[in-house]
This record gives structure tokens, C-alpha cells and sequence, in this order.
């Protein structure tokens, strides 16, 4: 017998039918000797429905007063589900994130949990309750409701899982797993049985919607085991997302291949090199609230040196000018051009550590395609290149192709 | 400067646009110098939506989980209204029942207050807010969410205004106070500047609608002023409930009459009239579940007696066939007649304590009228006859003018 806390998204509850095949899963675990406890998002639209109504009130909605509204949706969920359990035969309780209570930071719409007072849940479970949670909410210590913010609930999951020492949390989602990459772009992508946190956070920060970032972070300082499985097939053991590389176990130099086509590049040319000169440039694009991805400057020429960046591509036109009218005249720079026809491409791996050539076969296997690559960054475990948009699915299929991800491990 | 508290209901939140209004008026409240508390119920149709979605699950929704379902209507409601004031530049803060503390019984459906913890809002009404609570729902002793049945709202509004020793409580309603009768049966029927809470007690469970007989009963409990006003119109100073007869004031003798015609009369003929005789015929209706109204036993003659009472009109049938069937053969009765075209009229007023002849010049202006009395009740304060239904319109409005109604007092 174990505990495990299930999380379940608003697709996976969109609809009373919905709802009851969720309870359905719910039912088996619990029947099979585990002990139980679920958080849920609010039912698909509602989320929308009801910022609607905010929004028709307020542009920007007072945020105390969002929270309260907004919050109410995932009450409607723990209701509904817990009723549908009850039905069943099943002894169920509710709880919103105040009555559990999960303590919040004071930041309404993108709060903080702090801590969770897990001993109602602990004595609910061990009297036999399925206990379901509201996602995605609590409240602060003067007992104002908190949201926080958009996923929250994987985040909710998570930490009831750290707080009550679960076995596993479960997510549960649109996808049965993790895979080594998009299978509508290379259907030959294979579902990873394990995944570590590094290389979830690669992947998801590179574009894998799968798990809130926010929420992997907290799984990884909480050593929470995090499983991925979709709510819609009937089996399957999903992906398990381990907080340490398992020793016992011959993994793969290359996890997956992660790419996204949101971004554009901007390179100042012919920049004096001089100490303070990439905060001259990044100073002014950050001021304007200009969000900056990959950053790479080599070593200059003649006192003189180029300086790359990437920004989320609706940037572009906004950064473009400002360089241009500012940036430009300001620190002597030859020229500033750019180009929103891009597309970054990554391999994660935790196994590139210990393997050397990992780089330069990406390259060559590229290369050998005729596709040109127009930057590159790496980090411990990954390596990005940015290249023109048009190659962006003939880059992810040769380098799943030749990192053998369509063969298992 | 004054301490209020305002409460309004489905209709008067049931729109954004409704909603801003109710702003407006109690923004005009606020800068006239009042200190203001606002309950408010979930906007019209909401309940009833969220209802409709927990009996697609339950036929008798589990009662803690309904709680945690409907709560969210007021919930929704006090965001909005909030977010409303706050765009138009008024500090406002929202409470749910659990925030308040509103502390109820365990009674989830249908939970009494016991206790409100008024201490946040008073600190906030000082601070310069308008504090808007969710009216209708509380917390039990373990945090979980109770409800107090429909209408509770009033309720909520009725114990804050005691909690806070307000003022007046404003129930704000589709009326613009309470008449001396229904003014689509006569409509010389007058708007009443005051009455007491006897009489507003009578007239409510005789059927005039207007408001929660809980409410009014809480009211008188902590002597709480309620004023019941339009929320639709502009201007007006509704209807003034008293706790107690204003000694001041020349008080009309009749304050209103109240009539419905939802029941039925039954009658058992020839009862042995001995001790027993009428728990042995209450009691299997009582046993069944079906309440009455009225119950008349006149005094017997030749050791017989004839016993009558009234039902709902719906319990007719039923009432008659076990009648017939079990107590009429049981204590030997001679037969049981009844019939359900009948209707109730009442007059209403404190005043009739101190004078005498209120009953014979009732009686004889239906006679001269022509209208038969069927059956007679009397309390301290009320009279009410039983007529042939198709009679009730035309008694009403022989009354309201022979008590002089549609003249002020």
C-alpha cells in the first residue's frame, strides 16, 4: 500500500462524463490498496468564463478580488468529483486550499506555497477517505484566497506530494508520457519510461508544454518522484521523472530533442570591445521589459566584436527599433540586424556529461543535411542551435535519427 | 455617520450591469458618510445552474459537497461587486462566510449562525472600506463550508448588522417595501412607513413573500431594524421593521392584509368528543409528514364534536384517503368531508390588542358582502377566515377599506 497524489487538468475534468471517468481511475487505485489524495483544475472554460466576466469589469482586474473570483472554479471541481465518488459508494472529502491549508506568499495571481498543513488529509486517509483538493489556490497567512497562477494545480499536486511524503505524484494530462520529441514532427519519437528533472527542465523550458516549470522546480528540491500518464488511455505506466540519475541503469546519452520556432535574433555588429559593453546593450532591451533567451558573444577582432541575442519573436520589431534609434549610436556600433525566421533546436541529455563528440556529431549531422547552423549555446546538458525555420523538422528528425531515439535504451 | 449593512439578492447582482448599479448605490452610501457592509447573493441563475449540475450526479446531492458547490455563487458575486467598486475608486475588500468568520452548526443544506467574528471587518470598515461578505453560506467548527438554505442571505445580512450593531440592515428586494396588501388585488394598497416585527411575522407566513421568515425571526432576536427597499428604484425610504410598537406614534389598529390560497380544509364529522380524540386524528398526519395550518375544535354537543384543520392544497388528496381509510374507522367518526377551493384571508395588526370589535366589524363586512366564513382563527394579532376561493380577491378589498387601509394612519 502506498500514498500517491493524482493530479488531474481541466481537459481531464471538462465535463460531468469527464469527471466520472476520472473517478473511475480514482476508484481502482484506491481499490487496489493505495491510499489516495487528488488535486484538480478547474473544468475547462471556466477559467475563461470567469476572467470574461472580470475583465468586463476591470482591464486589469483588482488581483485580491481575481483570486476570489477566479478560484471558485477548481471549488466547483472538488465538489462535483467528490459527489460523483460518493455516488459510487466511496467515502470522499473536499477541500479547498483554505480548509486544507496550503499557506501562500501574499503575491495574489502568481503566489508562493509556503507550507501545507497536511494533518486533516493524513487523518482523513488514514479513516479511508479519498481526500480531493482544489488546484491551483490557497491562501496567505491572514487567510486571504491566493491563486498561483496559470498550471498552479501541477504545482498543488506536487506539494501535497512533498508534504505528504507520497510514493508518487501523478500527472495526469493530454499526452501519456514524455517523449524523446514531438511524434507530429518524428513519428518514430518513443516514450521515455524515465526522465531526470535536469533534462525535464531542459525540455520544458524548451518548449515542451507538458509540466509547469514551476512545478518540476518544487518536485526536484522536494525529491518528489513525478510521473506523467494521460488521463484518456485506459493503461500505461506514463514517464517517470526521477530526482537523481539511476546508476543501476543504462541511460541514454540523449533524452530528447526539444524545438520551438517563437524566437528571433538580433546581432549588433561591429561592437568596440570593452568591458561594459553587454550591459550597454541588454540594459535598455531589460528596461523595456524585453524577455532575452540565448546570449553569445566570441571574442573580438581589431578591438571589435559582434554581440548576438535571441527575444520572443512579437519582440522583434519593438527590440529591432530600439537597438537601432539607442543602442546603436550610443555605443559606436557598426550596424544592428536581425531576423525573426529562425528556429532553435536542443538536444537534453544528462549522459552528454560523460560522453565527449556529443557536439560535434550534431554538427556534422546537420552539416552533412546542408543545414546551416547560425548559433550555437550550450549548457551542462543540452545544446542549442538556432537555425533558419524552414529546416527546423529535417534538424529534429536527422538528430533524433542519429542519436538512435527511436531505439529504446 | 451611521454603521449599515445592505443586502442584496439574485436579482438585483444579476447581471455586470445590475451589478454596477448596486455600486452606485451603495457608493452614494459611502459618501454621504456611512459606513457600509454588503451582503449579497449569488447572481440569479447561478444557483440553479450549479444545482442542475450536481443532480446530473446525485438525485440528493451529498449535503457537504453541495455546500462547497453552491458557495461558490456568493463567492462569484463578491469578486465581481468588489472589483466593481474598486474600479470606480472605493476601497472594498470581500469576505466569503469561511473568511469572515461566519460559525454555523453542522446542518449542511440548512445550518443556523452562532457566532460572527466581526473583528477583520470592523478594522476594515475603520480603515475606510466597504466590506462586501457572501451571504447565504459559514463555516462549521471544522472550516467546512455550510450553507443556510435559500433565502439565508438574508439571514447573513440580518446577523451582521447584529454582529456589528449597525445601524438598520437594508434588504434591498424587487419591492419597494411592504403593503397593506397585494397591490395587484387592490391598488389602493399602501406602502407602510413602519411595522412592527409580530405583524411583519404574520404577514410573511401568511404569504406575503418578501422576506425569509428566518430572517425576520433573527431580526427580532437581536432587535436588529430592517428596512426593506427597491433595488431598482431610485429613491425611497421602503418599509421600516420595528422590534418593538413605537410608543409615539398613532399606530393604525390594522397594519395589512395577507391572503393566500395554497390550502385545503378537511373536516372529520361526528368525533367521539373525549380526551385524545384530536392527537388520535393529528397524529398519523403528522406521522406521514404533512404540516398543517390551521386546526379548529369547537365545543361538542350530545358527546360529539366535529374537528377541522387545513393542509397544502397538494396534501388533499393524500390527507383525505388515509383519513378515510385509517382514523375514521379507528375512532368511529361519522364521516370526513373536505374540499380544496378555499382561501385564506387575514387582517394583521398590533393595534387590535388594545381595541375592541376588530373581529365582529371583520365579520360583518364579508356579510354584507355576501360572503359565507367557512372557518375562523385567531392569535393576538391576526384574524383569519377561510372563504370559498373564488371570494378571496373581493374580501381583501372589502377589508383593506373597511379598516380604512388605503387612508395613512
Amino acid at each position: 500500500m502506498a500514498l500517491i497524489v493524482q493530479k488531474y487538468g481541466g481537459t481531464s475534468v471538462g465535463s460531468i462524463e469527464r469527471i466520472k471517468n476520472v473517478a473511475c481511475r480514482i476508484a481502482k487505485f484506491q481499490s487496489s490498496g493505495h491510499q489516495i489524495v487528488v488535486a484538480v483544475s478547474a473544468m475547462s472554460g471556466e477559467t475563461n468564463r470567469l476572467l470574461t466576466l472580470a475583465k468586463e469589469i476591470q482591464g486589469i482586474p483588482d488581483p485580491r478580488e481575481l483570486d476570489v473570483l477566479v478560484s471558485t472554479g477548481e471549488q466547483v471541481t472538488i465538489a462535483l468529483l467528490s459527489m460523483v465518488l460518493i455516488e459510487m459508494g466511496y467515502k470522499t472529502k473536499s477541500y479547498t486550499g483554505t480548509q486544507v491549508r496550503i499557506l501562500t506568499d501574499a503575491a495574489h495571481n502568481k503566489a508562493r506555497i509556503l507550507q501545507i498543513d497536511e494533518s486533516r488529509i493524513r487523518a482523513d486517509l488514514d479513516a479511508g477517505y479519498i481526500v480531493v483538493v482544489a488546484g491551483f489556490q490557497g491562501a496567505d497567512e491572514f487567510g486571504n484566497i491566493t491563486t498561483l497562477g496559470r498550471g498552479g494545480s501541477d504545482t498543488t499536486g506536487v506539494a501535497l506530494a512533498a508534504a505528504l511524503k507520497a510514493k508518487e505524484c501523478q500527472i495526469y494530462t493530454d499526452v501519456d508520457g514524455v517523449y524523446t520529441t514531438d511524434p507530429r514532427v518524428v513519428p518514430e519519437a518513443r516514450r521515455l519510461k524515465t526522465i531526470t528533472f535536469e533534462e525535464m527542465m531542459e525540455l520544458a523550458s524548451l518548449g515542451s508544454k507538458i509540466l509547469q516549470i514551476r512545478s518540476v522546480e518544487f518536485a526536484g528540491k522536494y525529491k518528489v518522484k513525478l510521473r506523467v500518464l494521460s488521463s484518456f488511455a485506459e493503461e500505461g505506466e506514463g514517464t517517470l521523472i526521477t530526482f537523481e540519475e539511476d546508476k543501476n541503469m543504462e541511460h541514454a546519452i540523449i533524452s530528447g530533442i526539444a524545438f520551438n520556432r517563437d524566437e528571433a535574433k538580433i546581432t549588433v555588429l561591429g561592437v568596440p570591445d570593452r568591458p561594459g559593453i553587454a550591459y550597454q546593450i541588454l540594459g535598455p532591451v531589460a528596461d523595456a521589459n524585453i524577455d532575452v533567451d540565448m546570449i553569445i558573444q566570441n571574442i573580438g577582432n581589431d578591438g571589435m566584436t559582434n554581440f548576438s541575442f535571441t527575444v520572443n519573436r512579437n519582440e522583434f520589431e519593438r527590440t529591432m527599433d530600439m537597438l537601432k534609434s539607442q543602442v546603436q549610436p550610443d555605443i559606436g556600433a557598426r550596424d544592428v540586424v536581425g531576423g525573426d525566421k529562425i528556429a532553435k533546436v536542443s538536444i537534453v541529455g544528462v549522459g552528454m556529461r560523460s560522453y565527449v563528440g556529443i557536439a560535434s556529431k550534431m554538427f556534422r549531422s546537420l552539416a552533412e543535411e546542408g543545414i546551416n547552423i547560425q548559433m550555437i549555446s550550450t549548457s551542462e546538458i543540452k545544446i542549442s542551435v538556432i537555425v533558419d525555420e524552414k529546416y527546423m523538422e529535417l534538424a529534429v528528425r536527422i538528430l533524433h535519427k542519429a542519436f538512435d531515439l527511436d531505439q529504446a535504451p
